[in-house]
């Protein structure tokens, strides 16, 4: 019975890299008071206290930081795991064990649930010596129920009060750090002097903007597909054979299948950013892929790869009129006639009850993928998008199409092809050096953002495109990163979700090449991560990063 | 535009570690005469040159084994791509040059067709320079045709002719090495100077025996499957959701699914070769599963990871009838009526067409998977029981269980599922040290193999769970490994297929700790394979070749 693996063993020893600031002793330097990103009277209205707070930053301060007494603080993960989560946990351990030996860190167990339900434990030396520079969130677990409403609050008030926690970080996206803003102000409306601190999680890597440079777990996510992507372009080009449609997690940005696309160097990529600002319908995207096929087959290439995001469908128009419209009749009186359809008659039953237009796409869709539409629901009965086989959906399409290009004379050849979907494999891996030391650094951070007092921050590391000496610890008011959006009819505040920017160097240099990758093969092939030897296999932050941000790195 | 990733540059500089007696010169030693596996009479009399011959290995010699001239050969990759062909390709080229400077060697293009064809080219020092230590078979490309008719070898000795080819060397699995000794044989039936010499490759580790440890491939494949497995275990542990149900490619053999298990520890792992030595059904299989899966829900835990070979159909009786049955009415004259009843009628119509037990297997499966089996095809016309996806249908069928237990009062709780193939994701993965060296010892064995006049063998590198200097370089005849086999109606020579050893000592290993394994959460994180660092996680062999012939390893 093997207790750890190997690998496991070696990287518990691994010392993250941390900025000079968190070394010894750090001062706390207040900046500018800050705005909303957009709405800030109604931000302001809405969070009286944590409005309108300075920018933080850590400088080399002379004293270590020591307090006279321990502080307990607690922390909790929410939502999907990301790799790096142990990290920040570590970090928030070891801050507070160098501030004071009778520190105490909480862990809120399954995610906000445990806050709420007083499900806990301690978290001991002997726990996180045991998970430093582990992959996934199983130290104590994630959840996704969103801690937003004063009841929540209040339970927690209870607990917290109980364990002396002085501080609780919350390790989530955008919406569980807008939910960590109100849980902050609604603390210091309570006159409890409890602190909130945020740190930016998500593979996805759409908790972005000038203060935010990455969410932590995109960059080993990205590495772990690219990994596999490479493999599959190493297949594809030995066999020659097939066409791969791999379909890449995202929920909603396609930041991690540009990311991919940047290191692999794919035939096709689908941004949907990128899909959207051209107001293409779903054909159009059927036709540039099935253009693509045409073309390489007339050179002899019956093979290629493609990547499809996640979340593609919801930036086609016509697709997001056929869920509504099926979710609409779904929730109408008549809804659960569909139940009592036979299985084999549902696709066309529900097409007479809707409009034309999407009548027609429901049924020109593959057989099993229109079912899948009709078949799975969310617990609210809606139309679940994110279970949809795109990359099954898109080999259905193309295919009818090129059979289509068949006919009129424009495509020969065969279209055979092998269908993947990344995902569950890369939000758990062991966390590469750039996310361990990320995140444990953003949880040192956060420490020393609890202990100056503060709260409704977001704990940030800045300028890792360089070494950590050179990188910059501070903290984001939550507030700064936020606007008032409509959700479910009600004006709610949100922190900003960063989709690709299609004017924005990563982009623009894909687009630059995708035509070279469309037609030749210069797939590339990254391997897997690599956590010892040289530098430029070990340390490398992501093409997308160094392209938006290091302006000493330069690409043809 | 990145020409190589900086991983393929830094693994380009890698010098593969080999065999002594191959490092300066070596003595070619003849051991005993050899007899075939079985049936030795038929063997001989097909194979009256090459069989019998002695067992080979290398010694270290004085000499530098250089030779007066320059010679020639020519390399075929066959089948499915594996890790380390490359290396293999490299190492004949480095060898023959190490005899004379003057040599060449010639890649046939896209597998044996190349040869019949007569599309090759010349592999260049810069050619493999480029190829160092990659994964893939895209230097030539490979393909599956096979290998064994007189024509096919008349065509080939043209070529061979006129490129002054002296000897083959056939890269391939148990077909494409019988196939060579073919080739061998009728080489010199025809008084024809070509040598051809075979090397084991199949990541399915299926081609290996007493002298054979290994197929070349397996561990670089199963560390990969391993990694992922490993990270979708943590995102099971961290999210306690869902039951990740991950099909593993190879053929028939269960051995890729055996080494994923000893190193992964997953909750469930299915063996082919054990449920059918157990003489059980799919409701047998489909019960077990169930069981576990009833008794975590009742500890309270929804969630677990469960292996299942991709080979497993074939191991059970009922669904062999079946698709046996299947197979017999399509060819039938009344077959293709099949293609006229609609889609949705299709599994009705064929069901009245079975015996009442397939009858009712059929239309117990879920409705997708019933469906591939009546539209997948191959050119002749049969079912693709390899394109089942046999993850989703057990999935189906241990959810249709669990509802009946639910009702029966043994089942409690939620059955959530994701599913997966890991396949493509580890064929043309960068080699592990393990396979670099292997591959590249091979392929300089190949050549002293060779350079001694030597003819229908398979190059061997022993010992390869010791390092590098202990290993021992030889050669086994490939009749040694035959025996008779009724295939399509014939009697035809096959070189064994390995199939897991239900009495060996990894299956033991994983026997005696399955039933823990099952409820308890002992899941094991392998990590990426690593190319730098200690050795524990460079160069460590795959835990089944350790468990079968490493005594100085001892495991709980």
């Amino acid at each position: 019975m093997f207790e750890v693996s190997p690998l496991q063993k070696l990287r518990s020893q691994y010392s993250p890299k941390i900025p000079k600031a968190l070394r010894c002793g750090w001062k706390v330097i207040k900046g500018a008071n800050t705005q909303a990103e957009r709405d800030g009277g109604q931000i302001k209205e809405m969070f009286p206290h944590t409005y309108g707070l300075p920018m933080i930053h850590l400088e080399e301060g002379e004293m270590v930081n020591a307090l006279k007494d321990g502080i307990n603080i607690g922390v909790i993960l929410s939502g999907g795991p990301a790799p790096g989560g142990h990290n920040v946990i570590t970090g928030l351990f070891d801050g507070i064990k160098q501030l004071h030996e009778s520190s105490k860190l909480f862990g809120f167990l399954m995610g906000p649930d445990g806050l709420v339900n007083h499900n806990y434990i301690e978290i001991t030396k002997e726990i996180v010596d045991k998970h430093r520079n582990t992959g996934g969130f199983d130290m104590i677990g994630s959840g996704r129920t969103k801690l937003e409403k004063p009841e929540q609050f209040d339970r927690g008030i209870e607990i917290l009060h109980k364990l002396n926690i002085r501080a609780v970080v919350i390790i989530g996206g955008d919406d569980s750090n807008t939910n960590a803003c109100m849980m902050a102000e609604y603390f210091l409306q309570k006159g409890e002097n409890i602190q909130v601190i945020g740190c930016p999680k998500t593979i996805d890597g759409d908790l972005k903007n000038e203060d935010i440079e990455c969410s932590f777990g995109f960059d080993t996510a990205t590495k772990v597909y690219s990994e596999l992507i490479g493999n599959i372009q190493r297949d594809c080009l030995s066999s020659k054979k097939n066409w791969h449609f791999i379909k890449l997690m995202g929920r909603t940005a396609s930041h991690i299948t540009l990311e991919c696309a940047l290191k692999c160097q794919p035939n096709i990529t689908l941004i949907s950013e990128n899909i959207q600002a051209k107001d293409w319908r779903i054909n159009d995207v059927v036709n540039y892929m099935a253009n693509i096929i045409a073309q390489r087959a007339a050179e002899g290439k019956m093979y290629g790869t493609a990547l499809i995001p996640e979340g593609i469908l919801e930036f086609l128009p016509s697709f997001r009129v056929l869920i509504d419209e099926i979710n609409e009749y779904l929730s109408s009186p008549q809804g659960s006639h569909l139940e009592m359809v036979m299985k084999r008659e549902k696709v066309r039953f529900m097409s007479i009850q809707l409009s034309e237009d999407s009548s027609k796409l429901l049924q020109s869709l593959p057989y099993e993928v229109a079912l899948q539409l009709l078949e799975d629901r969310d617990p609210h009965g809606n139309v679940m998008v994110s279970k949809v086989d795109t990359e099954k959906l898109f080999v259905g399409l193309v295919a009818k199409r090129l059979e289509e290009m068949r006919i009129e004379g424009t495509f020969s050849g065969k279209f055979s092809t092998q269908t993947h979907f990344l995902g569950y494999e890369g939000r758990c891996a062991f966390p590469s050096n750039y996310d361990a030391d990320y995140c444990y650094s953003l949880g040192r951070t956060a420490v020393a953002l609890i202990a100056d007092g503060l709260t409704g921050y977001m704990a940030t590391v800045r300028n890792t495109t360089h070494p950590a000496d050179e990188c910059i610890a501070g903290g984001v008011p939550l507030t700064k990163m936020m606007y008032m959006e409509r959700r479910g009819g009600q004006l709610v505040p949100v922190i900003k979700k960063s989709l690709v920017n299609v004017d924005g160097k990563a982009f623009e240099y894909f687009e630059r090449h995708r035509e070279k990758w469309a037609l030749e093969d210069c797939y590339n092939y990254p391997g897997p991560i690599a956590f010892y030897g040289p530098r430029q296999i070990c340390d490398e932050p992501t093409l997308t990063i160094r392209l938006e941000l290091d302006s000493t790195t330069s690409f043809e």
